[in-house]
């Protein structure tokens, strides 16, 4: 048997999101209908608007309205201009301005240099970082903030090497203990490192 | 920071649904971003439709098209009229439904009685039941199968004390092991209902 169309649809659209299978994505379509209307109407709309009124920044390659194209952060020239710093996506543009202890710009990847998958430099928004760093002189440092696995690891060696010759700073962040972390739970790799990029008291 | 105003609404739609916590709607928003166009645009006109284009069986209670009330299994005449299915849900309906096995009617009560949540009987598809059985005289038995949980059994009681006096076989789901599970696994409760429920061989 069969759910009505309707919510059958419903169902199956739950289940295109990552993590969401048949059970879970019944569950939610059920609880849709129940929700209210005006919530309903807003979740539609939203899913259009997020497809239609957003792109990627001209410049950094970050997430910003169509109408704030360059987006805030390329905009704002109080920002320190002389660093930038190279994530893979918007979420940790995100992040590392909740720290508000960041006040450079941005450059977003929107991925990550990728053997096994097939990803390389051209594939990612890497040639516009080039090209921004040649035109824009008063760059100095590059920090390569990808994620500290494999593919982020590739990424930050393959711009390490592409930029130094050219005279310009390439910084890792730092890969160590977590603040409030046990030494006992870390992973050796980890602890590895820590011990490795220790500093003097 | 924040998101652009189109994430940011599309993050707290996703927000709203149960189980779904600001990362994960922030992982799904993203998610949406990357999705073709045209599973977006369906997805959205989903919703939509799902509150609108679906009704309750004015008969049963179970979710159907509005465009089809009664519902196809009340609709059914080659259903066996005699016997009805309470049930809680329509996914209850759903479950029933794929093993293929009963061929009777339902009863949806969308809810149960609940004193804790102060549910009582008026607040769920129960009164209709009750006009159901007194307008049908074919019906024989009411097969109670709401959940096994303290909610679940009250609901049953009170249909059995209710329905028995009209001379109604009120019957309830049998307790006991699941299929293909092992004994020492088994909570105490389901074993002391698999014993007294224990059957001739």
């Amino acid at each position: 048997m069969q759910y009505p169309e309707p919510i059958a649809k419903l169902i199956d659209s739950y289940t295109k999101l990552p993590g969401i299978g048949p059970k879970t994505a019944t569950r939610l379509a059920f609880y849709t209908l129940g929700m209210n209307e005006e919530d309903v109407q807003d979740f539609s709309k939203a899913l259009i608007s997020a497809k239609t009124d957003l792109t990627f920044c001209s410049i950094c390659g970050n997430i910003t309205a169509t109408d704030t194209d360059p987006c805030v952060i390329c905009r704002d020239q109080s920002r320190d201009q002389s660093t930038v710093f190279v994530v893979e996506n918007s979420r940790d543009v995100m992040a590392m301005e909740n720290t508000r202890d960041y006040h450079g710009l941005y450059h977003v990847l929107n991925g990550v240099i990728s053997p096994s998958a097939g990803t390389g430099p051209e594939d990612i928004n890497l040639p516009s970082l080039i090209r921004r760093l040649s035109e824009h002189e008063e760059i100095k440092e590059v920090i390569v903030g990808t994620n500290a696995n494999a593919e982020g690891e590739a990424t930050a060696m393959y711009l390490a090497r592409l930029l130094k010759p050219a005279g310009i700073a390439v910084t890792r962040l730092a890969h160590g203990l977590a603040v409030g972390s046990d030494i006992d739970y870390a992973d050796e790799l980890t602890l590895i490192k820590a011990v490795q990029g220790r500093t003097k008291l």
